[in-house]
């Protein structure tokens, strides 16, 4: 793993998920640079590293791969960041929030004037992102596209992000939409302080996870991975703040003390 | 050169003038399908046509490609057109208005509904367009790519027209991407059956606030209130449907089971 400077630009990271063709790391990285943006994370990239198709394909735009960064878990790649999208061709069978390309811009834009980081993964050239990845992230992203033709090409859909980052971040103005505009977004702010970051999330998980599987709750097995899942995909769903992640921790210890005090 | 069909669809027409690789003419085919364009029209391609490298990277979209329209005159492929817009990366010298992806496409739609055809050129990949196709054209389009780094992929701006058409054609442009509108709504509806009511979140609260009393969590009395208050701000945020609530019951169920259990 490289070890990169922080990147002073405020716009989203592009993390692009065990990606198999050198061609579209390069041409992700050429529209991430035709737009300004230039914080590129792989995790497991399937090729060798670094690539020459994909310098090739990015037709200059080496610098964003030369900075780019290899991560070998979803979460570490992930661990600075306050707000994590999953973009996806398809509906998934999940109860998490939508948002287009563009929403979900005026967000991580809002999310930015907090302070906040933000990251928009992107799957595999065939499959896209897994569920297990989705369940770590707070939202899905939708272009809209033509649902009888929806396979974008993995470049392509870094692009529309890149393009809808630099369009509403160039100054056209921002953000009039979403929940984090008005009241929420500052209610976010004033009520607990900054949002928990992945970083704190996952830690949770692994806490809850661990618990409920001392107490017998993950069962049966085959039925673990969907559970886990879902439960997961609530509690991303509640936006927690740092100190509420904490709040939780206590709940759950509290909750599970006695087990581990009761006499064997 | 095929005849084809007047296309039922009112988006404009992809014009490639002198396109050199079928890699990108097939590209170009699938971003247009991922978008529901259908009109593709080529001007004295470069390379042989059809062309196995466009299939291939049309990925699916060969509907495209067997309908697109071969000419060896910019002017004949523009002929049955109202409004014609080219794309260029960086401003020439030319007295001619310049528009954005969206502001085009805004005036293509404007125009649609005034029974107008529109038409968008793109240019060879290392050259763009020459100043005398510009000179035939009705506007500029330049997308607001980052100065420093302007030459985006022929596939690649193809697909920002696209989408911008797809985006206002089908009305998606129009703000309002809470968690409680459309999209995030059916998510709701799909994934996971209804929202809960107020009796069962209720009644998850009180059952997880006497768990949380019985392990000596609430303390001490005079904090009490406040932290049931925050504890109940972070699960209503959750909006969980019912099936939720019950899995949230079985969790904390499962972890403070062990101390009714513990002998007295």
């Amino acid at each position: 793993m490289q070890i990169a400077e922080e990147p002073a630009s405020p716009a989203p990271a592009i993390i692009l998920v065990e990606p198999q063709l050198g061609e579209n790391i390069g041409a992700a990285a050429r529209a991430m640079a035709n737009f300004a943006l230039e914080d590129l994370r792989l995790v497991n990239p399937r090729g060798p590293w670094p690539d020459e198709k994909a310098v090739a394909a990015a037709s200059g735009a080496d610098f964003v791969l030369e900075k780019a960064r290899l991560y070998t878990d979803l979460r570490e790649a992930c661990a600075d960041l306050n707000f994590v999208c999953a973009t996806t061709a398809r509906p998934r069978d999940m109860i998490k929030r939508v948002l287009t390309p563009e929403s979900a811009v005026a967000e991580i834009l809002v999310r930015k004037d907090a302070g906040q980081r933000s990251g928009i993964l992107f799957g595999r050239e065939r499959w896209g992102l897994e569920n297990d990845h989705i369940s770590l992230t707070d939202a899905i992203v939708m272009a809209p596209v033509n649902p009888s033709f929806a396979s974008i090409n993995l470049a392509q859909a870094v692009l529309l992000v890149c393009y809808e980052w630099r369009k509403q971040y160039a100054g056209q103005s921002i953000g009039r939409h979403t929940r984090f505009d008005g009241a929420a977004g500052e209610g976010l702010a004033r009520a607990g302080g900054r949002p928990a970051n992945r970083a704190e999330l996952y830690a949770f998980f692994d806490h809850l996870e661990a618990e409920l599987d001392a107490a017998g709750f993950l069962q049966p097995p085959e039925k673990r991975p969907t559970m886990v899942r879902n439960i997961r995909n609530m509690f991303m769903r509640m936006e927690a703040t740092e100190q509420e992640v904490r709040t939780l921790r206590g709940i759950i210890a509290s909750l599970s003390r006695s087990r581990k005090e009761r006499p064997k």
